[in-house]
């Protein structure tokens, strides 16, 4: 069991890495490159995969499926809902990043369709979220990038509870909740949101972290939150960030090469 | 307005920084990555959304679009010509990058087919800019990666002429022409040809640029290459450069923290 | 002619630099920004194009082909089959590298199919080969990612042998083999595994190899994965390398700046 102290953190980083989960990605083409390097700098194995014609068959050696909508387009969804229902089928996690939802009526619609198909986890910026609550009948309107966090939050727990998913909006601060219970992670740096991908990445990094706690996704939701983070965090201490192409890489680095003491040293996630 | 002193550029940079365009981009595989990264650096907002079902829905959204043929198929040609179709209904500012122009006939035919659809700016190397022009019905024969600069300067003054738009031939020394005008680009460092797409990124932050200064697309290209060129000149003047990898990590770096007096001190357009 | 001695990867990597060739490549989304450093730092051209529109006028101006499966869908599977053919035609040398073969049962279909094209070098882990294997009618089973190398050198032999190509089974120590003669490449470093596309990169650099000693495909193979391996040793030793971020930095600047002196100093091909 892992609590949300910094030990909770560090049992699950270390639990990805004994266990290497296979994570298969069906992924925007922006974000694969740093994705599949993320997943790997964590003990994981990534496998971007997303052809119809194989993506069931994929899941079904995977340990977790992330599904991400950020190069969206039609010859992609079917593939997106196989593996989805497959994944719950098989009792797998699965974890959607509704990338830009909101931004199109095409994009909040697919969406919304997605959410129906039971992700175990949903993380998306404060905007893409109060976006999706609304695409899925919420009472929440509005989507704004510079979205009060107690508004996007609202609409998390709304959702969560609504879907029996746990919901995570990124943020200074990031929230996490199964629609009950709220966790916040204070890990991370500003300058993390220069980097693209991160976010989607950090989703990645979710779906391997509960795969190795499919009774605990909130806690391990915010455990990978925290981990992510905190690798940003020492990297910039570290020395050697001299702006986001050189945050990147040590984020990579950090992400590797993390011991468990900088985790028990770093961790935050607040209850 | 925009000079094309080093004033112009530092104006034309902050004008970007400030105001964050939401800059679309249907671009090849090769180039996401780091021209997402490339966008982030220099304040601008990227969105990779390419797909029939929405490229016209995120035209309207967007301040400008970026299309690039690199990995060119038949399944993406539709949402590019929806897309410039629409970018020019909303009088939005799209650039194309002829990536591989005159390569083969299929490549040629369709670059020849969006240059009807009146960009706003076209960049492209010595060789793409003349067999767009041949591809056009320009005069001007052969495609040679060592082009003589003089014989690409009058494919570009004439494409520009028949298209009214702006071409920008990037080299060792990078020409902007709007067919009547000339400017000539004076930064950036040889090893950048060995950083792929970074050509490919520069053209989207003329589409960020242009989008600032509709009015004046000349002098706005020509800033954004002098700002892309300067900051690989930084990088390697701060040192830690020791090849194309290092260059890489080292450009975005100074794309995201060049400062007014960087750029007063460093720019380089003449006319 | 090129020798296995380390003046043999010397006079290799100066032919590559030397003649440029363009190296056309139908590989997967994650790893074509790395794949396209990786061939532009060792002086080859990259070009992506997978289009069944233009793959076969691609392949007439191209020096080799490179495909790779990775993120495999039927919407590429044509363009990479009359890539294929078209390059045996033309006498040209193209390389399969059969990404997660054996993984599911389309991707082994796919695999076997393109094995029939005649491939003059097929490169992967030893899982892969040993499917590959497996998939086109060979004795061998099994797929494990921990296969001994024993095991996987039979099948990579026996695979060779029946369909007269060069077969490469990357690991600690990497096997080249034409069915007959077995080199051995002593050069890398373990960390090279969490760098996603490393290997996928590798197989582009044997296209670019091979296509300067088309007489001697199995020494230029040995040759290229020589070159590769012993960039990330010289990125290792050069100091500051810190983990896999930092080391795929260092990768691609030793790519590009390698001495002969210290190829003939680090290369390590053994009969």
């Amino acid at each position: 069991m892992t609590s949300t102290s910094p030990s909770g953190t560090a049992a699950a980083l270390a639990a990805c890495r004994a266990a290497s989960p296979l994570v298969q990605c069906i992924t925007n083409f922006v974000s694969m490159d740093i994705m599949a390097n993320t997943l790997l700098a964590a003990g994981a194995s990534p496998a971007m995969a997303h052809s119809i014609a194989e993506v069931e068959a994929f899941v079904s050696i995977a340990s977790a499926l992330l599904i991400n909508v950020g190069t969206l387009s039609d010859g992609w969804v079917g593939g997106m809902k196989l593996g989805a229902q497959r994944a719950v089928e098989l009792s797998k996690p699965w974890v959607l990043d509704p990338v830009g939802c909101g931004a199109t009526p095409y994009r909040s619609l697919i969406c919304a369709e997605m959410l129906q198909l039971k992700p175990t986890v949903v993380r998306g910026n404060a905007s893409e979220i109060m976006a999706l609550a609304g695409a899925a009948g919420a009472t929440t309107r509005g989507v704004d990038s510079t979205a009060a966090a107690t508004e996007a939050l609202a609409a998390a727990k709304q959702l969560a509870a609504q879907h029996g998913c746990v919901v995570a909006v990124s943020g200074a601060e990031d929230l996490v909740t199964d629609g009950r219970r709220v966790l916040r992670v204070a890990n991370g740096v500003p300058m993390l949101q220069q980097i693209t991908a991160s976010g989607c990445s950090v989703t990645a990094l979710i779906a391997a972290f509960v795969s190795q706690f499919p009774q605990q996704p909130l806690e391990a939701t915010a455990h990978a939150l925290s981990y992510f983070g905190l690798a940003a965090e020492l990297a910039v201490s570290a020395g050697g960030v001299k702006g986001p192409g050189s945050l990147r890489v040590g984020l990579l680095d950090q992400l590797a090469t993390m011991s468990e003491a900088e985790v028990l040293a770093g961790a935050r996630v607040l209850e």
